[in-house]
This record gives C-alpha cells, sequence and structure tokens, in this order.
C-alpha cells in the first residue's frame, strides 16, 4: 500500500495524474480507486479506521500548519526591510503626529520601528496560535472514535505534530484553529492598512515625504509626475477581503451543533483567501519598502513648522522649577504671541520669551531646537537618537539570530 | 501628593466624589482638579512627563488584564460543572450526530468533554493574549516619549505589570490588545452559541433530551408544561452583539495613521461590551448546567434508533478480513434489508445475516449491542467507556490544581 | 469605429480573441490596441473624452443590473415553487413553533407562506436598489467632467438607462449601488438560512416531517438510510460567505476620500461572489423544493401532543365572557391538571372541565379540535383553512401575472 | 379601558409612573397590572387577540418609523446646509485627487456637491425601506392568528399604518425592517466617514484647505495653533459601532427557525444604537458644516501645482484634430520636459510647446489657465461654472419645496 502511495504521489509530482477529469467525490475517493485499480482488496482496505471527517480536519490543519510558518517567516523579511530602513535613516527628523495634527518631532526611524513592533506581535500570535493548529485529528474517525487499535501516538510522530487530540467529537468539529488564524491574519492586515494609509498621506502633493518606485505605482504616460501609490491602495483594499474572511468563517460556525455539519466546507475558501492574501501582502511590503526614497528635506521642514516645541518650552520651565500645570499654560501664551507675529518659537527674541516668565533664558533656544527636541526623550522607548540607534540594534540582532 | 491621591481614592470609594456633577472633561482633569483644590502647586505638579495619550493606554491595559484574569476564572468554572456533569453521566448513551442525523452512539459525557476541550482552548487564548495586555505604557507621553528622566522600570513594577513597551509611538497607537482580547472572545461566545443551539434543540418535544430547571427557562401560566430555553436563546443572541463589537473594534482602526487618533475613543464600548457580555454568558451558563436534568431513556432510546451500528457491522466483517471498502458495501445492504422490514439490525436473524456474508456469526449480536458498540472505541479520544472515564479524570485533577 | 468594433465582438462570441495571452493591461487598452492595429489613428481616437475611471463604473453598472433582474426571475420562481408546495398541502396541520417549542396547530401551507412574504421583499428591495443601480456615468471622464461636448442623454438611450449621473466626482467614486445590492443579497440569505435551519431539523430522525429526495441529500453506502440534508446545510453555510463579502465592501469604501482610489478595485470579487451565490442558492431552492416529500402524518401527530390547544381553551372561556387574564390562568390551571395525569387536554372529561370553570361545556371537545383551531384563525393573515387558501390564490395570481 | 389608558398615558408623561421599580416583568404587563388595578375585570380584557409576539413587533415598527422619518428630516437639513456651502464657494477651485494625487481642477463646490448626491441617494434608500416597516402586525397574536374577529384593517388606519401584514407567522418571526434600515444606516455612515477622512486631510498642516471652528475641534491650551478635528474623528471611528451594529443584527438572525425566538430580543440594542448614533452624526455635521472657514488662497495654489492641466494639453491637441492616444503620448513629452525644467506647463515658452506639436500656437497658454479648464467642463454632470452653479440652483430648489 505503501509503495503503491509514493508511487502515486510520484505521478502527481510529475503532473501525471488528472484529478479533475475523474469522476470521484473527492481526492480522497480518487486515491482510493486509483489503489484498488491497481491493488485490488489491499486498496480496498485504505480507508481502515478513518472517515473523511477526521481526514479532512488533518489535512486543513497541516496546510495550515505550514502556511503559518510560510507567514512568519514572511514577517521576518518584511521586519528586516524595516529595520534596515530604519538604520539607514536613523538622523532623519519628520513631524510626529496625533490626530494628523503636527504634534511633536520625531525620528522618521522610530515612526518605522513602531511598524517592527507591530508585526513583532503578529508573529507572537501566529506562533502561539500554532500550539492550538498542530494537533494531530487522525483516529477520531467519523465523530465517535475509530474501534480498530491505531496507534495514534505513532501516526502523529510519523506526521511531525505535536500533539494528537483528545475528544473524537471535538476533533471533527473543531475549527478554532481557524477561526484563530484569520483573527489574527485581521489584525496584521489592520496593522498594513494603517501603514498603506501613511504611505498614501506620504506619497501626495501635499505631504511629499517619500517618492515610491517606479515598480509599485502607475503612473500615467500623459502625467509623468503622476506616481499613484497603487499597491499601498490595493493593500488597504485589501483589508476589506480580510475582514470578510473573518466575518464569513465566524457567521458560518455560530450555533452549529455537534459534530460535524456541511456547512463547515465553506470554511476553506476564506481560509486560503486568507492565507494567499496576507502572504502576498506581506511580501509585496517587502519587496517596496527598500524602493522608497526618503525627502529628508522636507520631512524635516515639516517638522520645524507648527510649533512642535510647544511641549518642550513647557518642559524647559517645569525643569526649572515651575509646576507643570503653570508651564503648560505660560507656553500656551508664548505660541499665541507668536502664532500672531506669524512666526515659529524659535524666531522669537529672548525678550519675548521673557516676557513670558522670567525662568527663560539665552540656552531657550538651543533647547527648543530639533536636535535637542529629539536627543532629550531618552527615557526607553522614546524617539531620541541613542534610544532609537539601540532599538535598532536589538532588532538586528534579533531578526538575525 | 501620593496621599491626597489615596485621599480622594477613599473618598471615591465611599461614593463621596461626582465625578458626573464636575464640569471636568475627563477623570483625569478631575483628579488634578482635585490635587490642585488640596496642594495647589504640588497638584499642578501632577501631569508632568505623561500625556492623556499613554494614560489611556495604561488604563485600558489595567483594566483588560484584570477582566481577562476573571473571565479565566470564570472559564475555569465553567469547566469544573461540565466535568461534574460528566462525571455524574459516565454511563449514559445517546446518538451522536453528523449532518444532525443520527450516526453512532456516543457517551454524553464524551460529548459534553467536547465543550471541555473547546473552553480549554479558550483560556489558553486568553493566557496568550496577557502577554500582550500586560505590557506598561507609561512614559510614552503624548507619542515620543518624555524629556523627564523617568524609571519606568520602576512604575512597572509599582503598577505589577510583566514588560514596559519598546516603541512611544507604539504605546500610544497600539489597540492591538483589545483587538486580540475580543477575537479571542468571539470565538469563545461561538461554543457557547454552539452549546446553546443543542441545548435548545435537546429541550424540544422532538428530542426531549433534557430539562432546564424553572430559574433558567420561561414558562408560561397558560402553558405551565412549557419551557422556553430563554437563557440558551438569550446567549446564542448575544453572539450577534460580540461580533459586532468584533466588527466595530476592526473597524474603527482600519487605516488609522499613527499615532493617537481620536476615532480610538470608541474603543471602549466594545470592548466593555464584550467583557460584561462574556462575562454574564459565561456564568450564567456555569449555574445553568448543574439545573439540568437528563432524561437518560429518551437518549438511550434514540440512540438505539437509526442504524447507528451499521458502520460497527462493517468493522466486524473488517476484523475477519473482509477489505473495509467490501465490508462498507454489504453492510449497506444489511441496512437496505432492514429498511425494508422496518426492522433495526440487531433486530435481524442470524439467518439474515448470513445472507450477506458467511462471515457473520452469532456473536454479531452482542457485538452490534450499544454497549459494546461503546466499549469498543478505545483509542485515545474515543467515546469507549474507558476512555471517557479517564478523560474526565485527568481534567478534574488539573481544574482542582 | 463602430464597424470594427462589432467585428471584434463577432471575434469574441466566437472565442478567437484571447485576452489572457495578451500584454495589455487590462480589457479596455486590449479593445483599443486591437482596433489601433486595424484602423490605426482612428483607433486611437477611441478612447477620446473618457477614463478608465468611468468605464468602469459604467461597465460594473451594466453588469449588476443585469445580475439583478437575473436573480429578481429567480425569486419569482423560488416564490412559485414555493406557492405550488403551498397549494398542493392546503390541509396538512403541523405545530406552530415558538423558541423551538410547540405552541398552536397551523398549516404546513400557511409555514411555507411566511418564506413567500420574506421573498416577495426581497424581490421589492432589489427593484428599489435598481433605480439606483440604473444611473449612467458615463461622461465623467476621470472624475472633473470631460471637456468634448458629448450628448450624455444620447448615450444613455443608447445603453439602455433610465438617467444619467448628476456629479461626475461622485459617480467615479460611489460605490452605493454595490453596497446596497450586497446588503439587501444579505438579507435574503438570512432568510434561506432560517428555511435551511428548519429542513434540517424537519430532516432529522426527532423531527421526521419531510424527506428530501436523493439528488439533493448525499447519504452513505453504508447507511442507506442515511440522508443528509447537504443542500441546506450548504447553503446554510454559505450565508457565512455573503455576510463576509458584505463586510469586505463596507470594510474597503469605509473612510476613502473622492474621487477614485485604487482600494476600489476590490469591489469586484466580492460583487461577483455575491451575485453567483445568491442565484446558485435560489436556483438550487426552486429545484429542490418539489422534491420534499412531506410526512403528513408525522406533521400531525406532533401538532396534537403537547397542549398546543391551551390558548384556544383560554379563548373558549374568553368567548363565554370571562377576562383574558383570569381564562388564561384557568387553562394553566388544566393544563397542569392533564400533565400529572399523563393526558392532553382533549383527552380530559367534561367533568374534568367543569372543576376548571363552569363555562365549560360539552362543545369544548370540538372547540379544542385541532380542526377547529384551525379554522377559527379566520382574521387577516392568521391560519385559517380559508385564509391560506385565498393567500396562495392570490399568490398564484400575482406571480402569474 | 381607553379612558384609563390616556390617564395613564397622562401620568406617564408627568413623569409620575416608575417603571424600573416595579415587579413586572416588562411595560406590557406593567399596563395591564395598572388598569387591573384601577378597572378590574375589565382590566383583565386588555390583553384579549393579542401576544407578546405582535406587540412587540409593531413597537418596534412604530419606533422605527418615527425615527426613520428624523433621519430623513435630518438628512434633508444637512443636504441644505451643504448646498448653502457650495452655494457661498462656487467660485472656488481646489485640486481633484485620485489615489490621493492631484489629478484635475475642480470647484469646492463640485466636490460638495458629491455628498449632496450621496445623502439624496440614503435619503431615497430611507424612503423605500419605510415602505416595509409601514406595515401593521397587530393581530398575529402568538404566531398563528387570533381566533377573535379584530378588524385589522380598523387598527391599522387608528395606528397610521398604510397596509397591515399578510402572513402571521411571518409578522412575529421578521426583523426584515431592522436590517434594512440597519444596512442604508451603513451606507449613509460610510459617506459620512468619506467626508471625515477629507475633513481631517483637509485640516491638516498639509492640505491647510480649511479651518474648523473651535466648538467643533479641541485644542490644547499649550498648543493654541492645533485644532484637532475631533468631530470628524469620532464620526469616522463610529462607523465602526455602526458595522458592529449591522453584523450583530444579521448573526443574530441568521439560521433562527420560524417563528418568535428569544434572541431576537437582541434586536433591540443595536437598532437604538443605531437610529441615536446615525441622529447624532448627522445633526453634528449639519451645525459644523457652517462653521467651517474655507482657505481659498491655499486650495487655489495647490490646484495650479503638479501638473494638472496635462488631461487638457491632451485635449488641445485632440480638438485639433490628433488622435487621442497620440495627443496624450505628446502631452506626457511636455510634462516630463517641464519637470526637468522644474516648471509648470503654463510656464513653458510657446517655443517649448512648437517643439512637442507644431499645432500648438499662443492660445495654449488660455486654454490651460485654470479658469478656462473648468469652463470647459460643460457637459452634464462636469465641474464647469455653469454646471455647478445649476447644479445648485436645482437642488436649492428641490430642498426648499
Amino acid at each position: 500500500l505503501e509503495a503503491a502511495l509514493s508511487e502515486l504521489k510520484a505521478k502527481a509530482d510529475a503532473g501525471e495524474l488528472d484529478f479533475n477529469a475523474s469522476s470521484e467525490e473527492d481526492i480522497h475517493s480518487f486515491v482510493e480507486a486509483a489503489l484498488i485499480e491497481k491493488l485490488g482488496d489491499i486498496g480496498r482496505k485504505l480507508h481502515t479506521g478513518r472517515s473523511r471527517n477526521d481526514q479532512v480536519a488533518l489535512d486543513v490543519r497541516m496546510y495550515l500548519k505550514a502556511e503559518t510558518h510560510a507567514i512568519m517567516e514572511g514577517l521576518l523579511s518584511l521586519q528586516k526591510v524595516l529595520v534596515e530602513k530604519a538604520h539607514e535613516n536613523l538622523d532623519v527628523v519628520m513631524p510626529g503626529y496625533t490626530h494628523l495634527q503636527r504634534a511633536q518631532p520625531v525620528l522618521f526611524a522610530h515612526h518605522l520601528m513602531a511598524y517592527y513592533e507591530m508585526f513583532k506581535r503578529d508573529f507572537e500570535r501566529f506562533e502561539d496560535s500554532l500550539k492550538r493548529t498542530d494537533v494531530m485529528p487522525l483516529g477520531s474517525a467519523a465523530l465517535a472514535g475509530t474501534t480498530f487499535p491505531l496507534n495514534r501516538e505513532y501516526t502523529r510522530e510519523l506526521l511531525g505534530f505535536a500533539k494528537v487530540s483528545d475528544n473524537s467529537m471535538d476533533s471533527v468539529s473543531d475549527r478554532d484553529f481557524a477561526m484563530e488564524f484569520i483573527s489574527h491574519a485581521t489584525i496584521c492586515m489592520v496593522h498594513l492598512s494603517r501603514f498603506s494609509e501613511e504611505l498614501v498621506l506620504w506619497s501626495s502633493s501635499e505631504f511629499a515625504f517619500i517618492t515610491i518606485s517606479d515598480a509599485f505605482t502607475t503612473g500615467s504616460s500623459i502625467m509623468p509626475q503622476k506616481k499613484n501609490p497603487d499597491v499601498a491602495e490595493l493593500v488597504r483594499g485589501k483589508t476589506g477581503r480580510v475582514v470578510g474572511n473573518l466575518m464569513a468563517m465566524i457567521t458560518l460556525m455560530k450555533s452549529l451543533p455537534l459534530a460535524y455539519n456541511r456547512d463547515m466546507q465553506e470554511d476553506k475558501e476564506p481560509l486560503f483567501d486568507m492565507v494567499n492574501t496576507l502572504k502576498a501582502c506581506v511580501d509585496i511590503y517587502t519587496r517596496m519598502l527598500p524602493n522608497i526614497a526618503v525627502n529628508v528635506p522636507a520631512m524635516r521642514n515639516a517638522a520645524e513648522k507648527g510649533f512642535l516645541n510647544a511641549t518642550d518650552l513647557a518642559d524647559y520651565l517645569v525643569v526649572r522649577g515651575m509646576p507643570f500645570r503653570e508651564a503648560h499654560s505660560v507656553s500656551g501664551k508664548a505660541v499665541a504671541f507668536a502664532l500672531g507675529r506669524k512666526k515659529e518659537l524659535h524666531q522669537l527674541t529672548l525678550e519675548d520669551f521673557k516676557t513670558f516668565s522670567q525662568l527663560n533664558e539665552g540656552d531657550i533656544f538651543d533647547f527648543l531646537s530639533t536636535e535637542q527636541m529629539i536627543s532629550r526623550r531618552v527615557t526607553h522607548g522614546g524617539t531620541g537618537y541613542e534610544n532609537v540607534k539601540l532599538a535598532v540594534e536589538k532588532a538586528r540582532e534579533y531578526l538575525n539570530s
């Protein structure tokens, strides 16, 4: 039987089997028919002690295990290009935004490393979910277990699973592993949708922070300056199908009585589409990121306009003993004053600063410079140059190990 | 400052603070205002080195950590009553279903233990997600980190978190922990919806397998025999709101640029509702399950009608040397024959059996008895008496440790 | 140009064009290239005054118009078989359920006509949505309208649309018609999922109300009595993908700025899948329904057990002057009394009835008979024989007109 | 009975009834108990010929009818301020975007009128759905109709419904009207989310197209220049809860057998939340829009940079006889040439233009001016001045009638 199966597999690999042309109900009966044709009664023994129900559960788990590993590899590759991009741009300053309003200057590398963190959690989530996918259901038969003295532990070993399932009814009716995978994949796609939104923004004339290379944009022969960020838009759009797959899976499982129900056949398409979509999106981002040119002066310029040093003026006063809430209010007055004169804070004179508080001294100008603002954010996790450099180095080490 | 905060907390615990009556924007400014009123400038220092953005992230994480632990406790309690119910019904036989068609006899305890497995996975999922919730964001300030030399490690220790966050922008814009929690909670509710569907079915006149006690059903003064399984229906219905919360959370996060956006304020309601709904559903199931009376004869009777021993007749022939596929076909003929005579297989004569195959002998009747069918499913995970007893014992030990 | 286009269409219809083998970006440029090859400069004039953006909007609308009409046809066919089934079973009594508990006897035809009503609303919804699909966007060009003096009214007439769109930016960024169609299709699938759930229940051994013919079930050679209601299960399961498509569509459109964005390319798959799924499900139900055999005695038998006449006992007393709430309470006592004696209400004696209320007379037995209970529900919309017959006749007339 | 009910209503209106303090199960039994207390046996007759099932269906329909009308009113108000805003800005030019890349100049009023079209469709959808909400279910009783000779037509008239329901089982199990309303409300919220996204973009320093007044933004005392577009963000975020409500409603109805099931009690919260959320969002937009200041020079300036006249250069050549595809290519070369010299097309010399094509003449400069580009888009639906003015006038007339 084993020899015949190997032979069959060789034929299949060589493309010599035409399953589609067959009249068999599914791949399982196709294989059995082929074996019966070749071996007669021995082929008829193939299905002993098993059922389509546990076979399907096995197949989907084997598939998902392999694909989850592939996606985790993909995430590592994506993180690598992210970290390299951060490494190349360790000194590049950009505005940090809240409410899409410029708030404080940050390092572009720091911004990129936020996505590194997100994908790291995605990786961990997939790793966690594998524990529940890596369970061998064979031997559960239709639903009640088999009457043949199968050594499930031996099957498990041969198939390379971490453990065998403990309850036959659960084994054939469980699709948790699919729901969990799709949930985690959706969270990962939400991250990609946020990144995509930013790439689209940064590619606009208004931001002009980056230029995505031609291979990942579509231009127009009539408007050669136009580079539509199609890849980013498509990935963002694909969040829709991914959310759709999640809903499909949950809706289909809702309220199904035990054990197997034919509804569950509908689990394949959302799962396969999810795997394919996520793999493709992670892959294209991995290929696109190195091909994004950073417009350093534009980022820098944006970071220096819009009173991004207002918080630091307050901090300056706090360090000199003023209570925070009062310093906060003084800084507000300074900004209002500057705004009225169409100046930035660092364009005011020391006299101006003195009128807001006598605590202000000549070192205020250095203090409010973008460099010093960045440098001062030394607390762990902050955008300080040293911090970010360290974070990038740590990430590189981790990814190379 | 610390003393004043403790005092404030004491007042709050005693219900002497009326936040709603205050004109403050939120609880953070309410507390600050109270401290300033009491302490003056010292109160004005409260907000040093922090921002609403990292405070909110902290608060939600503290809340969710506590609630996740509470839900995990709840799941353990639910598993306990499930296992006790299984323990009390170790010998009760019922039909196992596929496609809602009777397929093979199983132990009622085995069926219950399938849900034990599901809730066990739910527990593990919540445990895994805690790793990503148990991260301390304070010190990330608005988005870029703080300029004050905060010892975040010390804050972490005081607040009892496992680790500090590594990137300030990620810290204030991350809601993964909420999406992950809600995803896992949804899977758990899918399990409860399946259980509910079964309880509703089993409570019908047609099945009549169980009677849920009055406290968990609503009757009607006009139809005292009627016991509507309202609790099961409501829990099943609440799967809707839970899926809704999942969608709300994902939709709101889709495509948000970094870092904080006001949209994220909408994360609270779905998260809170999810926690409350899941806790309530797990709790009421824990209270209801012991109050379900099992109609043992009805279950047994159903298990003995409908040719649930057809597979075993095939197995009988296989053990005696017939290839499975042939035995399968012989069994089919026997069923068709019996069906024509309005009999069950075990009501045929030995002569009848002989006409299908000479391999059939007098021991076929014992072989096809429900007891022996159950007993023979000895492979790990199967519904065999010893298997199930062992599984229940193992679960009891695990739950008590 | 026109002649060349006709020739091209003829070739395409004859399968002589291989779009896939071409290097053109999409079908629009493929056609243009073919025309240029044939006509030179005249072909290069094809794209005058239009853009891919308005062309795509046009194509999707033309597709959806045709498919919506096809689905509406399908719904009419489904309603016809429903109504015929009702017509054939005008006298068949079954239990009406609430909470899956037997409540009051109803006509099987009345139950079927409830689905007729649902599909009628679905039809109307599709009809309404057509008003917003049947709008001609061509002439909107990329987003701002065209500089060429196109006669959009004439184009509309040629293409058979009801009206032209009024705002060019809206025309290329609007996918309301797709969202609306998918929403309505989802509601229709919810109806089919409810019907499916009932067919699955009714096919079970426990209900045994119907037998679905072999063509729409899968049996098992080993268990020829087993008829898995696979079609009903699959349709129920497909509710998942349909809900998924709805979510995909909404998620993708959320927060997109005007006008066209590449994300919108992802609208095709959910829309096409929705159309194909709904058409297939409506079609298979139309073919399956006539092939469902009704087990009249089983339905009848179920309708006569479980005190389904308790409400009518109360009504009997009300008619004789007792306030409803009191009659309700008397009936409850009678049921409790009968329940204690393991009898149905109509198996009690007149003496028994008299002990509950002196208003009870000898005609109570006829009054509580299933026939009279049905007959009495004469108010419009009720399950009375005449009512249902009339409703069926009215529906037949409507469907034939 | 009627007098007592009126009295009860008066008390309720005066706030003298405390339903919460009562031990009654719901508002229906509360009312009945009050009537019995007052009228004795007459009160006990209240519930004759009806059931909680049809009463609940009635109440929800009455509620939704009123609220749908209120929302439609709200949409008209929103359209009015939109149209007024357009009217005030009939000459304001801004860049039209595709892929968030500047494409062609459009009128700001034209852009606003795109939203007018969307809300107009929303209005029509609600109007259509009302036809299916405005159906009177009373008289369907529990599920089978009533045995009392109720005049349902008279009830309908009294309650102001358009028609009575035709099938009692459908009447108590139908929640289509809620699903349909929520679907349409979701589409409306998608429109608001798109508008919100644009307001957030336009409020950024990078676009700087608009300034939303303080009442609808939150500033920061420390950064008085900062105006976070909180309202727009919150409305965009609320798309999440709205999608959640849609999913809740659909998930809960999926696979429910007829007729009433307790799951359906869960329909209230998503429906109520949907109504309240949509009303609030439409209302705040109506109040916010007039308080948005338009930065005319910034819009204009943006419209004149980025080769937004490239398409028109091609059109210029087409008008002079060049085939479109060739003109397209010539225009591309001109843009590339200008890009290399860091100029816009209209900053090139006639000699430059002549090198691309001899068809170019001195009138090319006027032709490529923003004014002429706008003016030329005269085809119905285009952004031409006259077109837009007409569209605005037509809309004003429609809204005032």
